[in-house]
């Protein structure tokens, strides 16, 4: 039932790692998990390493269901790395779960992955041709793979060596027997951070916030094209590839995926967030329409219709309820129920809106099936006009760097001009920020990926015949 | 995991009643659930009748949880009747589940209650004294099996006939083979509600918001000692008891419990949850305090907040993000994670509060012991001034109808002076909402239980040796 | 898919009873519905007392599958009752489950019973009239019921003034705050025996093989309408009722339902078995059917193919191989493996059936609807001639003292001639042992109940009109 | 609670393949799986081809656990490969469960195994310096990957690569798209027929029983050395590697694993059993020791005392009764439970062997930890001699080659002698068939592994270094 409700860019994953000496460590990666559980939550694994051995648990579920305390006490050591993995449909969900992890000439080796390898199908190919047996779709298994046979007098030029190959998205935690990496691509297009532990030791996490629950204090980023060593001996930063000119990191971290609190490219996520409503409503402002409240779509768009009610002078509140049980549920709704739809998620607040001019606040539209009805609903509460404002600009092309979008066929905005769209749903005005008040809201001119808006690549894609990972996984 | 991260009362439980000739009536049951499922998470179930016999499916579980295709499909009928359970930890949870179904010599029949009698014991034991075996420690099962036995030519009469007897508060959904029953103690402490279905029949549920999610509309409440007859015949409303002068309808559903999208007693509670910070608002200008942001405790607080600011003038923002996966969890955090305690549930927006006096809204104080830790995040994050502003009054006495609220011992307003509870929690000021000002924010003067906030039961309660439900079902 | 491989009456459970002063309680009990298992595979649960309150787990599963060491550990106590439940399709099980636990008038009260009341149907609804709800259709809480509300000074009085109401087969433990009771029929339907545990305490059980195998000396039966108390005081055999005249034991147990170590009515059951071969093998002679191989239907059929083979001079021999982990499975067979349905349990030994005359021993039939499969199975093999002998006579009448023997309708032998059976199951011959051979066999002649196989009920039974307690609980 | 009362060798798992052309395949898998189940009750799985793509389907219990209606209805395709796998307790359980399926440059493949490979560290080592990453610590895993690098211009030439490679015993089922292969290693270790179903189609088990239950005709080995591809063009034998000389059959097939409806190198093994009774009786009787009933410990040993008994012309009963629901179970025993041990799982009957001089017939003895028990059990039963007979000569050595005997230091007849033996279980007299006698009853003078009982072992073993399978994976 989740699916039909929702619509935003869904996240492949948040990845863990830790090495705390003096610490029960796989308890600290579940609570590190549990802080990323918003990036993923169809599955969930831990693996841990003691310097001699290592020991993983993974199944499908909450990062809460997955883990019990006998399955915690049994994974020992002083390193872990973790994984919550995000929802695709029809996938075999366990096999897919992760960290990936096997035996190699130089001993054990895990991953955890978060991104998506544009050149994965090729990889793939050559392992296979080389007479590698592949158990999974999952181009995590190829890089896992790819390190097991790569040249190289130790795991970092091992790790240097694979990064030359891949192409796409791919923020990394690597474990061995006595060691964490954490890798990020050379265009920096998912996050990854790494912060010191207040009892000795670091962490790295996919968001500081995670970080910040675990007491890190003085966070820094992997930077793109780094690895960085988290081990007994110290923090080690190596810069393994050059970095991307320019880098590509995706925007929609700010628009949609991080926590609040989350530090991204060292900008506050939450601040970002109000500056894009901000900005937003110096361009709504221009279109001179007038208005009596602004309203998120909850959550994900409150900062920015705080920051939007604050420039614009029209009071901000709340316009609807959010089910906060909504979860997945194998029971459709009846034929009544179902007419009205988006109704089991959200109710109005009718009071707020009754006879008001609302401007309704979202991060982004991406099929475009969940806003008619919301709109619908706020009408039914007596709203008498409703404007739809969006934090970033139209979505006209999908993703191949770790990001559902969607394909061409179900982007709203692939074919549709704005105005179609705002008729499609009907909303009295329809406004997107541009993708210069987006950036300026950032605050950076360049380092983003821009490739949903504008359809530029930042590497070649061969987009008629690429695959996103979310196609291949479905398989 | 989820208890020492989490200081508010607790509601007993969320019902709901339907009708529905045209419609499969389990499903829509369990919609009306699953949109009550906040005043309940442990346990739910479904009965249903069709004219000629009952089935009941009831178990363990969120309601997403409960109930798969299959068990749904085979509650078949015309009539239903739910239930969602709030967890009272270390209670036999399945044998606790409602409804309660059983044949009597009148056919069958099945409860729900959401409430707690003063008088169980008392009732208890009359019905073991008269032969009758008892299979819970619940009231329900004593409502149940009184009922049972109730002289009267029908059902209203039965229904009545046991009302003169049950002391407290009681909002019940009551089945037999055809009819559903919405009846409401004379009190009127607990919420009820009923309307119109959309295509024919009508619905009965704890909340308007779980009605409106089903598409009612021409909602009633159902008033204090009335009895409401949902059947294929028509919506009858009978006035079985006269009700109590004055009525003690639980202020609290305003202020923590119900959706926000409830109308409690004719009275928006988001509204009203504005109107609370309002006038909060205006007991802490008085006082001279001043202040550069005004944060709210996620989620219950934000109306509260938003109304706040409205009237002080400072400005609204997001001080905390929560974590929307807390749930239940047996992980054990580390010693490290341990003293960060709260952080696991909340990590603050630094950026919003860096630097910045600080007034944190939250809608009550329990046991006291979550909002130290909040504060010490607040000043970790650099506030400079932490003011805590409640509200609702100090609470120093238990609840016996129905809410848990702790006992005596635990209630930390019990025995201390709101300055003393301001130096336990380190605020740098403590406001509470006063009782006159929380009741006009309500506006109404009367017809409230103000029993946790003054000491005086609506009901004669023998404090020193009642019992409330919660130390009964721990058992 | 056990049922459609499966002809045999079906018994509806075993019960245990324990105190056991110096001993783990509820693990004792434990193992002995462990060795109780083949009377009741569907659900189990065992209830325990310490002088103080009283504590039930149960839940649906064989023994094994529903108690693990967290939900055992917490049955503390001296005193223990369980139950293991026969699996009637359709039932909803986990409501049907026993022990029963209520709270009385006289403090806690737990059953278990073994049996079925022919006037359950009578007693259920004078409880109902007195105002007494019931939550499910068993007749089981129908007793537990009336024990509620039984006069008397003492536990053993009120048993007493049940029994005098209860019409039917019972065989029950009784668990109060600081006793058991076991109590059986003045019929003696049903067995129970009672013993000395080598550390102390006592222990009841359905079967002496439970009592052996926790270790019991000097074991001897509850005798029919005995109550035994087994208490820290001694045991007390009181004998509440007379014993009817004649009595009416089950001489099925010798026949099919007992293990073979039981002993039942002072008589060993595999000997009886052993005998009831041997008597079958005279018959079989008489009708100078020449053979060249006895072979048991494995498992109920070895002892008397033993003694059958003894007699007759005929070497007896494996013939079937049965597959052991034949249990439920939801699965349906294909079409191809549909048609040689038997086979799925069975496999023949072809090298010791081939080309020979073989006589095949079995207990008794019921449906008649595996024979003839088992009979082609032995002729696909190369067996030359298939003879069939069968312990008991032709079973002609349903049973209402709590044997799921079918109905009228589902009885072979209700209609047919014993020729038209054997045509129908297309053996060369049928040999059904008579009515005296096998009471001869037995060793009794009288005090046992032959309604099954002549239609004199030892009770009066309304045949028309009753109703077996299978069909009731599939409701 | 299974491993303290049982003494046998364990066998490590049974595979089954089929192509069914008018089938519902993975349901004949499964039905073929669970006549089998008695080879493996840990783990269970079914993979199936349908021509284009593969699927599978594993997962940890019985078949009849692990396989829903709705899992097996995702599994189409006409070709099946299934393993049930043996429990190693500790051992990671699903990810050792089988089939593994994998895709090479060749296509997707998949492969279950019976047995294992005597040199698998050595080829594991080469895997991984080869680049070659694996996830488990199987040996199934290694000849796996072994397969996808294999050369060769077809699947039968890389099998036959790989097997030149392979040393110890593999009896294997391998599946692609559109074939499923049946192999066996040179020295014959471990059984696999074919035959042909009557539907049209093949099937492959490790049991002609399994093979009967699917309803096959024409059966015959999988000889040494072979692969026989069974497709939609043909049954085709391909004589892959040479058989070795003398192959190495596994005795114990005769003398325990195998059900008694197989037929084991062309020898019935129920027959076999009753001659190794009968070769027994010769023994025995030569050593003048007189008795008065022979009892088989059940259920292997029944053949053997049938045999035995008709030779020695002492009668035959049954002595035990076997709990028919002895699984695993995790509740400890009480103190004097634990004292009576083998009694939770065996009772005696009494009368059969009250005052008499028993002969215990049993297949083996390999720890020698339960003989002691069941003849105290006899003795309390008031047996006057208790003599033991075993149907094998005494196990000195531990098996490489896929059976769990343990290890030498606790094999008890590693060390002892017969009578050291006899003396510690408490015998009146212990035989053992000696070697000549089991070969003669087996009808075979060479061809089989006789390492168990001499230490010499077929393929070249580095005792002293070599691990069992065992060991590995309890890892």
């Amino acid at each position: 039932m989740s699916l039909p409700f929702d619509d935003h860019p869904r996240e492949e994953c948040g990845i863990i790692g830790v090495f705390a000496p003096r610490e029960d460590v796989a308890r600290m990666a579940f609570f590190g998990l549990f802080a990323l559980q918003h990036r993923g939550q169809e599955a969930a694994g831990i693996a841990v390493a003691d310097g001699q051995s290592m020991s993983l648990y993974k199944n499908v579920g909450l990062v809460t269901q997955v883990f019990r305390p006998h399955t915690l006490d049994e994974l020992k050591g002083h390193y872990a790395i973790g994984h919550t993995r995000y929802s695709t449909t029809g996938s075999p969900a366990i096999r897919n779960a992760q960290p990936f992890m096997i035996e190699t000439m130089n001993g054990p080796l895990a991953l955890a992955h978060n991104g998506n390898l544009v050149n994965s199908a090729e990889l793939r190919q050559r392992l296979l041709t080389e007479g590698v047996g592949l158990s999974s779709s999952s181009d995590t298994e190829v890089m896992t793979m790819m390190l097991a046979r790569s040249p190289g007098k130790n795991w970092t030029e091992r790790i240097r060596a694979c990064m030359k190959d891949w192409r796409g998205a791919y923020s990394l935690v690597i474990m061995t027997r006595e060691c964490v990496y954490a890798v990020r691509d050379p265009w920096g297009f998912r996050p990854l951070s790494v912060g010191l532990l207040p009892n000795g030791g670091y962490a790295a996490a996919s968001e500081t916030g995670a970080l910040r629950t675990l007491g890190c204090e003085a966070v820094r980023d992997v930077n793109p094209g780094e690895v960085v060593t988290l081990s007994k001996h110290a923090l080690v930063v190596t810069q393994a590839l050059k970095p991307a000119r320019p880098e590509a990191k995706c925007v929609f971290e700010f628009v949609y995926f991080a926590r609040p609190d989350h530090v991204w490219d060292g900008l506050a996520v939450h601040q970002v967030r109000q500056r894009l409503g901000e900005s937003l409503a110096d361009s709504f402002t221009d279109s001179r329409i007038e208005a009596d409240v602004i309203i998120p779509v909850p959550d994900s768009s409150v900062p920015a219709a705080i920051g939007f009610a604050r420039v614009s002078g029209i009071p901000y509140n709340d316009g609807f309820v959010k089910n906060r049980y909504v979860g997945r549920t194998f029971i459709e709704p009846t034929d009544s129920l179902r007419k009205r739809g988006v109704a089991l998620k959200f109710n109005v607040i009718n009071e707020n809106v009754l006879g008001k001019r609302v401007v309704m606040i979202d991060d982004s539209i991406v099929r475009g099936n969940t806003m008619g009805p919301m709109i619908r609903l706020l009408r039914n509460a007596g709203a008498k006009e409703v404007h739809v404002a969006i934090t970033c600009p139209p979505i006209k092309h999908p993703c191949f760097m770790g990001v559902d979008m969607g394909t061409y066929e179900n982007l709203i905005a692939h074919k549709r001009t704005v105005d179609e769209i705002r008729a499609h749903i009907g909303a009295d005005s329809l406004t997107f920020l541009s993708l210069e008040g987006m950036m300026r809201a950032v605050g950076r001119s360049d380092g983003y990926c821009q490739a949903c808006f504008i359809g530029q690549y930042p590497i070649g894609v061969d987009v008629l015949s690429a695959k996103t990972g979310f196609e291949k996984s479905t398989k």
